[in-house]
């Protein structure tokens, strides 16, 4: 009901809504009306009062609520459900819990914060209450186990796009799924997968992007879009944006395969053409990035002259 | 303390203990001999006692207990913690929770019935109490997520290799995991992988073998050791055989890499230079079955005189 009311005032946006108009279109008491209207004033909601004239909504929260999130979600399939956290321990672990429990596909939780917030390998990634976007979605493809990388080369180019989009800053992807401004991260995307050897079950695509974080307060080599000039974005504008990213480059891809996420990604590469070196916890190799296979795999033009298909691994350009 | 009395009796098959002898042993009460004797003669166990001599263990009962299993279990990690249940939905299902819980490798869930088994893409598995072996093992390869296949050839390797060792029984792979005895499948194996793109968090390895189960209470297609005529093994030993099987294959994978895997699929290989049919859920394909390559990937050598990479499908053999 909520959402409801809020969208009333959001359709109209330079009108006062007189509490008789809001009850009749929803079919409820005036007094009713008036709960609601506090309950959203409690949650950062403002309104403006007028007597004779009514309510306008006067101001949003700065933050990730679903019924935020959902005015203007054009989507089918991803953010329809949206399970949201003021701070939770980490998104991708509790969306892979609901995956668990049969929840359908496009399920997304979406946290103000994170306090046990993972990366690849484990590795930290830091998610301060109310500064970046931290989300992870349940999908459910129609793929083998090993095509999984698509997954995540989607969802990089996904991000890099909006935030192309949305601001004036030039985000560049280095494989497999960072997403840089100025070389420095940052986006981190972490897919978790639950498969059978000829199917996947589901997978948890889980996406950080620092937003107004201070880099002081960030790892080395970490940036947000605020600290790189993007400061008139809104988080839930942000999220909102990459959701409708997402399905749409989801549903290209399961229409038309990979090859127009490989082109994509072509655009967006922070390393096509540049000598880069790959770390991986079983060799170090430098060569040339060529470009990605139709698998999503790095293709590395070694100074030997051959190519090896790279699966794995971090990549650091080489100067 | 029921284990180690029963391995002081089994360690002696031939004579008579006395209960101060296991009681300076053990160092508990005679008294407390006699109630675990009593306990373990609930549980199926049977000993001749004869006065002034002692006790004589005279028959164990056809059970997958843990102490059945891991008496002369010379594994390192497989099997060395077993999780036993008379019966359960799917020994799978639980084998993945423990793993989440952080359950070791080599953690074995093992029942003697399950009500909700599941073989590949949800296929139903009948699993009739005390008819068969059903378990489950945590594995956790240092490999990615796209090599998953291999521990399912693995596993079908090895059980093909305990059943022609047990027994006089030939029996053959159709790949990836169908163990077939005069055509007819006798075991089933599901590998359940839970992964991030570039990480393998864990393998549940689950396989099911149809023992003494009576044809006519089976599908179409399946028999059991029983019914083929290896009368005389036990599920006890079945299960303890296949346990050092996988652990003793599984360590030549790791330090020698698949080639000696793809070796042994090829001996007891169903399909190897036939004509076969592969269906899978986006296409029909026929061709001979020329081998498997190093990733576990099926070969199929085509009319036109192609070879294609079958990377997942149901084979037949056409005649």
């Amino acid at each position: 009901m909520d959402e409801k009311i809020l969208n009333i005032f959001r359709k109209n946006p330079d009108n006062y809504i007189s509490g008789e108009e809001i009850s009749q279109k929803l079919g409820i008491s005036r007094a009713a009306i008036w709960k609601h209207i506090e309950k959203l004033r409690q949650r950062g909601y403002d309104f403006a009062a007028v007597p004779h004239l009514g309510y306008r909504l006067s101001a949003v929260p700065d933050r990730l609520f679903p019924e935020e999130i959902k005015f203007g979600l054009d989507t089918k399939i991803i953010g329809q459900r949206i399970i949201y956290y003021d701070v939770i321990g980490s998104t991708n672990t509790k969306c892979y819990e609901l995956a668990e429990k049969d929840y359908p596909q496009g399920t997304t939780v979406v946290a103000e914060g994170q306090t046990k917030a993972k990366g690849r390998l484990s590795r930290p990634w830091l998610s301060p209450r109310y500064k970046g976007i931290y989300f992870s979605v349940i999908l459910k493809p129609d793929i083998l186990p090993m095509q999984m990388p698509k997954i995540t080369l989607l969802a990089a180019v996904s991000v890099a796009s909006v935030i192309s989009k949305l601001t004036r800053l030039s985000a560049l992807i280095r494989w497999p799924n960072d997403v840089l401004i100025n070389r420095r991260k940052v986006c981190g995307i972490l897919t978790e997968m639950n498969a059978e050897a000829d199917r996947v079950n589901f997978i948890i695509l889980g996406i950080g992007i620092n937003v107004i974080t201070k880099r002081s307060s960030l790892p080395k080599g970490a940036t947000s879009l605020f600290e790189e000039g993007a400061k008139d974005i809104t988080r839930a504008q942000l999220l909102r944006k990459l959701l409708m990213e997402l399905e749409s480059n989801y549903l290209l891809f399961k229409k038309r395969g990979f090859a127009p996420i490989v082109r994509e990604w072509q655009n967006f590469s922070a390393i096509l053409g540049s000598r880069v070196k790959i770390i991986s916890h079983s060799e170090k190799i430098e060569g040339q990035a060529a470009g990605i296979d139709s698998e999503g795999a790095l293709i590395l033009r070694l100074d030997n002259g051959f190519q090896k298909k790279i699966l794995a691994g971090d990549v650091e350009l080489v100067r």
